[in-house]
Protein backbone atom coordinates (compact mmCIF):
# COMPACT_ATOMS: atom_id res chain seq x y z
CA UNK A 1 0.00 0.00 0.00
CA UNK A 2 1.63 3.39 -1.18
CA UNK A 3 -1.03 5.74 -0.54
CA UNK A 4 0.05 6.92 2.64
CA UNK A 5 2.95 9.46 2.72
CA UNK A 6 5.43 8.48 5.08
CA UNK A 7 5.92 11.73 6.82
CA UNK A 8 8.71 13.17 10.04
CA UNK A 9 7.82 13.82 13.21
CA UNK A 10 5.88 17.51 12.73
CA UNK A 11 6.17 20.51 12.01
CA UNK A 12 6.31 20.50 8.33
CA UNK A 13 4.10 21.49 5.62
CA UNK A 14 1.08 20.59 3.68
CA UNK A 15 -0.16 21.90 0.32
CA UNK A 16 -3.47 21.01 0.01
CA UNK A 17 -5.18 20.93 -3.37
CA UNK A 18 -8.96 20.71 -4.13
CA UNK A 19 -9.46 20.63 -7.40
CA UNK A 20 -12.58 19.82 -10.00
CA UNK A 21 -11.70 18.28 -13.32
CA UNK A 22 -13.48 19.86 -16.42
CA UNK A 23 -16.47 17.79 -17.91
CA UNK A 24 -15.73 14.85 -20.16
CA UNK A 25 -12.07 14.90 -19.05
CA UNK A 26 -10.90 11.52 -17.71
CA UNK A 27 -10.89 11.73 -13.95
CA UNK A 28 -8.98 8.72 -13.57
CA UNK A 29 -5.91 10.65 -14.48
CA UNK A 30 -4.62 8.07 -17.43
CA UNK A 31 -5.26 8.08 -21.03
CA UNK A 32 -6.82 11.16 -20.56
CA UNK A 33 -7.09 12.95 -24.43
CA UNK A 34 -5.90 16.24 -22.70
CA UNK A 35 -3.18 15.08 -21.71
CA UNK A 36 -3.23 15.47 -17.93
CA UNK A 37 -2.51 11.88 -16.34
CA UNK A 38 0.68 12.15 -18.32
CA UNK A 39 1.15 15.60 -16.68
CA UNK A 40 -0.08 14.71 -13.22
CA UNK A 41 2.25 11.35 -13.40
CA UNK A 42 4.93 13.71 -14.52
CA UNK A 43 4.45 16.38 -11.80
CA UNK A 44 4.65 13.81 -8.68
CA UNK A 45 7.74 12.54 -10.04
CA UNK A 46 8.92 16.05 -10.23
CA UNK A 47 8.17 16.61 -7.08
CA UNK A 48 9.50 13.77 -5.22
CA UNK A 49 13.16 14.74 -6.50
CA UNK A 50 12.71 18.03 -5.57
CA UNK A 51 15.09 19.58 -2.20
CA UNK A 52 12.40 19.26 0.72
CA UNK A 53 9.82 16.96 -0.66
CA UNK A 54 8.32 14.97 2.12
CA UNK A 55 5.98 12.77 0.23
CA UNK A 56 2.37 13.26 -1.57
CA UNK A 57 -1.12 11.65 -0.83
CA UNK A 58 -3.69 11.69 -3.63
CA UNK A 59 -7.57 10.61 -3.98
CA UNK A 60 -9.83 11.70 -6.24
CA UNK A 61 -13.65 10.58 -6.75
CA UNK A 62 -15.53 9.39 -9.54
CA UNK A 63 -17.34 12.55 -9.55
CA UNK A 64 -14.27 14.32 -10.80
CA UNK A 65 -13.42 16.34 -7.86
CA UNK A 66 -9.83 15.38 -6.08
CA UNK A 67 -8.01 16.62 -2.98
CA UNK A 68 -4.30 16.14 -3.25
CA UNK A 69 -1.67 17.10 -0.04
CA UNK A 70 1.64 17.41 -0.69
CA UNK A 71 4.07 17.62 2.15
CA UNK A 72 7.32 19.43 2.21
CA UNK A 73 9.92 21.05 4.90
CA UNK A 74 8.99 23.90 5.11
CA UNK A 75 7.89 27.23 2.81
CA UNK A 76 11.18 28.01 0.74
CA UNK A 77 11.14 24.51 -0.27
CA UNK A 78 6.96 24.55 -1.44
CA UNK A 79 7.93 28.45 -3.06
CA UNK A 80 10.80 27.11 -4.67
CA UNK A 81 8.30 23.98 -6.42
CA UNK A 82 5.92 26.48 -7.11
CA UNK A 83 8.08 28.15 -9.57
CA UNK A 84 10.13 25.01 -11.18
CA UNK A 85 9.77 25.75 -14.99
CA UNK A 86 8.09 22.52 -15.71
CA UNK A 87 5.80 22.63 -13.15
CA UNK A 88 4.97 26.39 -14.18
CA UNK A 89 3.77 24.71 -17.62
CA UNK A 90 1.71 22.39 -16.14
CA UNK A 91 0.15 24.91 -13.33
CA UNK A 92 -0.76 27.23 -16.59
CA UNK A 93 -2.53 24.19 -18.73
CA UNK A 94 -4.24 23.38 -15.04
CA UNK A 95 -5.71 27.06 -15.24
CA UNK A 96 -6.40 27.02 -18.75
CA UNK A 97 -7.73 23.30 -19.46
CA UNK A 98 -7.85 20.79 -16.60
CA UNK A 99 -9.47 22.32 -13.70
CA UNK A 100 -13.17 23.99 -13.49
CA UNK A 101 -12.49 24.68 -10.54
CA UNK A 102 -9.38 24.82 -7.46
CA UNK A 103 -8.55 25.70 -4.24
CA UNK A 104 -4.94 25.64 -2.57
CA UNK A 105 -3.83 25.81 1.20
CA UNK A 106 -0.65 26.00 2.28
CA UNK A 107 -0.56 25.13 6.51
CA UNK A 108 1.76 24.48 8.42
CA UNK A 109 1.34 20.70 10.10
CA UNK A 110 1.82 21.00 14.14
CA UNK A 111 0.32 17.57 15.34
CA UNK A 112 -0.16 14.34 13.71
CA UNK A 113 -1.33 10.85 14.75
CA UNK A 114 -2.40 7.41 12.79
CA UNK A 115 -3.42 3.95 12.55
CA UNK A 116 -1.44 1.21 12.71
CA UNK B 1 -21.03 22.56 -7.17
CA UNK B 2 -21.03 21.89 -3.48
CA UNK B 3 -17.92 19.89 -2.93
CA UNK B 4 -15.76 22.51 -2.43
CA UNK B 5 -15.37 24.44 1.16
CA UNK B 6 -16.51 28.17 1.08
CA UNK B 7 -13.92 29.16 3.62
CA UNK B 8 -12.76 32.54 5.04
CA UNK B 9 -9.14 34.47 4.52
CA UNK B 10 -6.47 32.55 6.28
CA UNK B 11 -5.44 31.98 9.07
CA UNK B 12 -7.33 29.14 10.14
CA UNK B 13 -7.06 25.11 10.99
CA UNK B 14 -7.44 22.34 8.29
CA UNK B 15 -7.86 18.24 10.02
CA UNK B 16 -6.49 16.17 7.12
CA UNK B 17 -7.43 12.58 7.69
CA UNK B 18 -5.98 10.18 4.92
CA UNK B 19 -7.87 6.69 5.29
CA UNK B 20 -8.14 3.11 3.81
CA UNK B 21 -10.91 1.73 4.39
CA UNK B 22 -11.11 -2.14 4.92
CA UNK B 23 -11.41 -4.70 2.22
CA UNK B 24 -15.10 -5.47 0.80
CA UNK B 25 -15.86 -2.38 2.28
CA UNK B 26 -18.46 -0.40 0.13
CA UNK B 27 -16.31 2.70 -1.15
CA UNK B 28 -18.37 4.72 -1.99
CA UNK B 29 -19.57 5.32 1.30
CA UNK B 30 -22.75 4.65 0.60
CA UNK B 31 -24.82 1.73 1.17
CA UNK B 32 -22.21 -0.15 2.99
CA UNK B 33 -23.09 -3.39 5.05
CA UNK B 34 -20.93 -2.16 7.78
CA UNK B 35 -22.80 1.05 8.65
CA UNK B 36 -19.84 3.24 7.57
CA UNK B 37 -22.25 5.38 4.92
CA UNK B 38 -24.51 6.34 7.09
CA UNK B 39 -22.13 7.08 9.91
CA UNK B 40 -20.10 8.94 7.70
CA UNK B 41 -23.03 11.16 6.54
CA UNK B 42 -23.69 11.76 10.18
CA UNK B 43 -20.66 13.49 11.00
CA UNK B 44 -20.63 15.24 8.43
CA UNK B 45 -23.76 16.58 9.46
CA UNK B 46 -22.71 16.85 13.24
CA UNK B 47 -19.65 18.47 12.38
CA UNK B 48 -21.32 21.20 10.57
CA UNK B 49 -23.04 22.02 13.35
CA UNK B 50 -20.36 22.51 15.39
CA UNK B 51 -19.24 25.71 17.09
CA UNK B 52 -16.13 27.26 15.28
CA UNK B 53 -16.85 24.50 12.06
CA UNK B 54 -15.79 26.27 9.12
CA UNK B 55 -16.40 23.46 5.73
CA UNK B 56 -15.34 19.91 4.55
CA UNK B 57 -14.53 18.57 1.59
CA UNK B 58 -13.99 14.61 0.83
CA UNK B 59 -12.60 12.72 -2.37
CA UNK B 60 -12.14 8.62 -2.34
CA UNK B 61 -10.79 6.56 -5.23
CA UNK B 62 -12.33 3.42 -5.85
CA UNK B 63 -9.11 1.99 -4.85
CA UNK B 64 -10.29 2.94 -1.27
CA UNK B 65 -8.11 5.55 -0.47
CA UNK B 66 -9.53 8.65 0.32
CA UNK B 67 -8.71 12.22 1.81
CA UNK B 68 -11.21 14.41 4.06
CA UNK B 69 -10.63 17.82 4.71
CA UNK B 70 -12.13 19.44 7.71
CA UNK B 71 -11.26 23.21 8.36
CA UNK B 72 -11.99 24.61 11.62
CA UNK B 73 -11.83 28.73 13.10
CA UNK B 74 -9.25 27.33 15.75
CA UNK B 75 -7.46 24.33 17.68
CA UNK B 76 -9.72 24.43 20.73
CA UNK B 77 -12.71 23.78 18.18
CA UNK B 78 -10.76 20.73 16.98
CA UNK B 79 -10.37 19.49 20.32
CA UNK B 80 -13.80 20.05 21.13
CA UNK B 81 -15.08 18.31 17.81
CA UNK B 82 -12.36 15.41 18.89
CA UNK B 83 -14.10 15.05 22.00
CA UNK B 84 -18.08 15.13 20.96
CA UNK B 85 -19.72 11.79 22.40
CA UNK B 86 -21.28 10.45 19.21
CA UNK B 87 -18.29 11.03 17.40
CA UNK B 88 -15.81 9.51 19.88
CA UNK B 89 -18.44 6.26 18.99
CA UNK B 90 -17.92 6.97 14.94
CA UNK B 91 -13.99 6.91 15.97
CA UNK B 92 -14.35 3.88 18.04
CA UNK B 93 -15.81 2.23 14.91
CA UNK B 94 -13.39 3.66 12.67
CA UNK B 95 -10.58 2.12 14.66
CA UNK B 96 -12.36 -0.78 15.05
CA UNK B 97 -14.02 -1.99 11.54
CA UNK B 98 -13.97 0.90 9.00
CA UNK B 99 -10.21 1.41 8.08
CA UNK B 100 -7.26 -0.66 7.89
CA UNK B 101 -5.19 2.65 7.96
CA UNK B 102 -5.34 6.39 8.87
CA UNK B 103 -3.41 9.22 9.15
CA UNK B 104 -4.56 12.64 10.55
CA UNK B 105 -2.82 15.86 10.45
CA UNK B 106 -3.64 19.07 12.04
CA UNK B 107 -2.59 21.67 10.17
CA UNK B 108 -2.93 26.03 10.77
CA UNK B 109 -3.83 27.71 6.94
CA UNK B 110 -1.85 30.38 6.30
CA UNK B 111 -2.07 31.24 3.10
CA UNK B 112 -5.23 30.35 0.07
CA UNK B 113 -5.94 31.01 -3.28
CA UNK B 114 -7.53 29.47 -6.24
CA UNK B 115 -9.54 29.96 -9.77
CA UNK B 116 -12.21 31.35 -9.84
Amino acid sequence: MTNFATLPQPPYFAVIFSSFRTPGADNDGHGASDGYGDMADRMVELAAQQDGYLGIESARGADGFGITVSYWRDEAAIVKWKANAEHLVAQQYGQERWYEHFELRIAKVERAYGKP
